[in-house]
């Protein structure tokens, strides 16, 4: 576009149809030309506190009409939004909060014990909850009635292969893209509803409140996963589309036992790594129309789906890219051939500029405008995508990921422990679940698995503690000394072998 | 985006949904891998002719299946497509030919003749018809896998309110966020399907090309306007999106007589200047989905639209811009408040960067981003736009504009004519029609209304042909002698005042 300049999404929205239902929750419906109101109102209450252009606002909230509210502050302030995993560990998000240099935490009243945690953890940081937000005087400052579609609206922090996570920035320009080539994909339908049940602070439940502005679409919001609400609000509520990832949908469909959806619901959005084949069938035998789809935080929501017409011809498969998108397999610095495994590299208007204040990472992942993700997979002779392994050694629990790298590090604070590696193993629930191995410092030292556990659980969010704790004499390693993870699995007793 | 180019739209289509229909003519239909191979060879048969990158190839088509292949051999080559009004004037259709600078005219067996017409009015233009290009050998040459998003891909002439027509250059860039602020104001619905009947030279009919390939829905294709023809494309073969003009609108009616349409069809794109409130009120009475709008070749197709929800409420309004669009109304140099009449002023990444070969007219038309269009309007408490009359003293004849001032320049050119002034008058049919008041040089001189329309037949299409002349013995003017048009109304007969 020649002009990099765009209406304010909110506001526009609310000017063209004020009246249309934006948002309901179990408490209330709000339409666009209320939200606008209600943000307006939040904006100017934060440009009162000194909340200036450019500065971060971290968030930690569950999912519900105030975190998007404050999201939609960001364009009105000309602000970055930090979504913190309301997951983590206080530890872990006290440091997203010194890195990304947030100028100020707003926080849930649910999460009040929380702040004072990472107060304690480090008293110059800045925060205050919504509700002391809410009692604030409107500043008189006017707000910004066009975004620049390269200004930040988003910093959310992803975990990589090394050490500690990374603030991936996203631009409305990101955002943007990734809404038009889902839409151009998925298509917008006059009565679609959307159901939110993912989270807020990551980029798949962010990337539903820029299409609820962007296309008008209603959005309802649950503020946790519950299976039975969600079956309900499909086949009562007339919700038309879902996101969910593969722990969700087996409870789902665990729950509906011998029931069905009604044909109202159009889109089920499986997202969060590769769905196992029987999940898939299950949804085929139902006729539950399932779009399998990869993407990362770094893509801004998906950017491979399977279209509706090759939903079951090429099952397993997380399809073709978005319209205004590109996909390669590299090998050996080579594009790769038909059905010939290497590294998924990805192109898109949609894909992030960087990780904040990362230029060697950022130059690292991102060259010529692809997006080399770790992941490895194949194209089949017809183009579709089939992700084999997510970034090397990555696990995914209940759709969150985990980097071995990261419990490692923690491992490593313990100071009865001298190594430690960690892998994934199958769990029923969650897909999978951490299990580490350890060498103690001194062998005689009659630590346990509880006390490890009991440590890790105080460093790091629940679901990247590690389940298992096995003591090993030695860590697998090559001869440059490196952890061989794959190695590691061999150690398994056999119960936990998959 | 940070990155201009993308894949290239039909090549990216086909690979994404091969299989999916993308035409429907009475004698074929085409799939988009079908489309793709034909435009393929095309291209290499045009590169093999010697058309190079830049080139600008005019075309002069009736609606089908070869006017669209050659409009997507542009991205192939990089070329830029100058599609020509086949209801011109030879001497009209020359003029765009030289103006543009077209390397090459690819015309239609139907104009085999006006191709012949043409070049004797100027024996240097090169010219083939499709015949002899498909019999071509096809070059090797690598096409071209994605476009820049800045480069042109159509110049379309507009006629001004003074002299001769100006072109159009309208981008990819342009084409793209027309199609995508249409798809969020009217949706992609996955049983969608577009009659295509306004003629694919005029920016209204490209656009629908251009939608399909973005949103990969399938066109149906009438060669020429058939008002029960289109009536059972609606009944009988579930089209659900129509682009019509007020005076196909009307004969589609006249001929459903007491019948209706299924509830399949959802939109009724209705452009081409304001519908008078009868029509809206029998398709309001016969409920059919009227969405009226406003738009104009600079902004590739209409930029201004009425929302569903509004759709009876505000019966006779444009409706509200595009998302990506804005509007004003100027007056005396400052944005008009509610209700208060002004030249209306519009923004958006649709917009066309201006005029070929004319700096000062794109200058004066296009200033700090935004499109004074001329015509006039206003736009009520709500934001919605109420066109009034189209640019100054435009003449709209069932759909196709008509500037006075091309027609009294052609009339000047008649040996006996001293002075002319032209003004659009009611037609039950067209809507309007010119009519022409002509002062001649020797008054006793017996030159006919006949021998005059006859004259303007040659030189004009026939809609710009005046349906009346009138001798008078001079013409209405200002201190400075500039022609008062409006004047000329209080000098019609009673039965053609209206």
């Amino acid at each position: 576009m020649i002009d990099q300049k765009m209406p304010n999404w909110l506001k526009q929205r609310a000017f063209l149809t004020p009246d249309r239902i934006a948002f309901c929750t179990k408490e209330e419906t709000v339409t666009y030309g209320k939200l606008n109101r209600q943000v307006r109102s939040l904006s100017l209450k934060l440009s009162g506190i000194g909340i200036d252009k450019q500065d971060k606002i971290a968030l930690l909230f569950n999912n519900g009409l105030d975190m998007v509210r404050l999201y939609h502050t960001m364009p009105y302030l000309g602000t970055v939004a930090v979504p913190l995993n309301t997951r983590l560990s206080a530890e872990e998000q006290k440091w997203q909060l010194e890195d990304s240099g947030a100028a100020i935490l707003i926080y849930d009243e649910a999460y009040r014990q929380r702040a004072q945690e990472i107060k304690k953890l480090n008293p110059k940081l800045n925060m205050m909850s919504m509700r002391e937000l809410e009692s604030q005087a409107e500043a008189s400052w006017t707000l910004h009635a066009h975004v620049n579609m390269d200004d930040l609206h988003t910093i959310i922090y992803t975990s990589g292969t090394t050490g500690h996570p990374k603030g991936v920035m996203l631009s409305y320009n990101n955002h943007w893209w990734s809404a038009i080539g889902s839409a151009l994909n998925l298509g917008i339908e006059n009565n679609d509803k959307w159901l939110a049940v993912v989270p807020f602070f990551h980029v798949s439940g962010l990337s539903m409140l820029m299409k609820n502005v962007i296309y008008g679409v209603p959005v309802v919001i649950h503020s946790s996963f519950d299976p039975e609400a969600v079956n309900q609000a499909i086949i009562k509520d007339g919700v038309t589309m879902v996101s969910v990832v593969t722990a969700m949908l087996t409870q789902m469909i665990e729950k509906l036992g011998d029931g069905s959806y009604p044909n109202t619901l159009r889109c089920m959005l499986l997202g969060g790594g590769p769905a196992p084949r029987v999940i898939l069938e299950a949804c085929k035998d139902k006729g539950i129309p399932v779009f399998q789809s990869y993407g990362l935080s770094e893509t801004g929501s998906q950017i491979v789906t399977l279209s509706p017409e090759y939903m079951f011809e090429k099952l397993g498969s997380a399809g073709k890219p978005l319209f205004p998108c590109e996909i390669r397999i590299m090998k050996d610095h080579k594009a790769a051939g038909p059905n010939e495994e290497g590294e998924i590299v990805v192109k898109g208007p949609n894909v992030a500029r960087g990780y904040l204040n990362r230029s060697e990472a950022t130059r690292e992942a991102i060259r010529d405008g692809w997006l080399y993700t770790g992941d490895i997979g194949y194209l089949d002779e017809d183009g579709f995508l089939y992700v084999l392994d997510r970034r090397k050694d990555l696990i995914i629990s209940g759709g969150e990921n985990v980097y071995p790298a990261e419990v490692e590090a923690v491992l490593l604070q313990h100071q009865e422990i001298a190594e430690s590696g960690v892998i994934g193993v199958s769990h029923a629930r969650w897909g999978q679940v951490p299990a580490a191995f350890v060498k103690l410092k001194d062998p005689e030292y009659a630590v346990t698995e509880e006390e490890i556990i009991e440590f890790c659980k105080g460093h790091l969010a629940g679901y990247k503690t590690p389940k298992h704790i096995f003591f090993v004499d030695g860590l697998p390693r090559n001869a440059s000394k490196k952890l061989l993870r794959r190695h590691l699995y061999d150690l398994l007793p056999d119960h936990l072998k998959s």
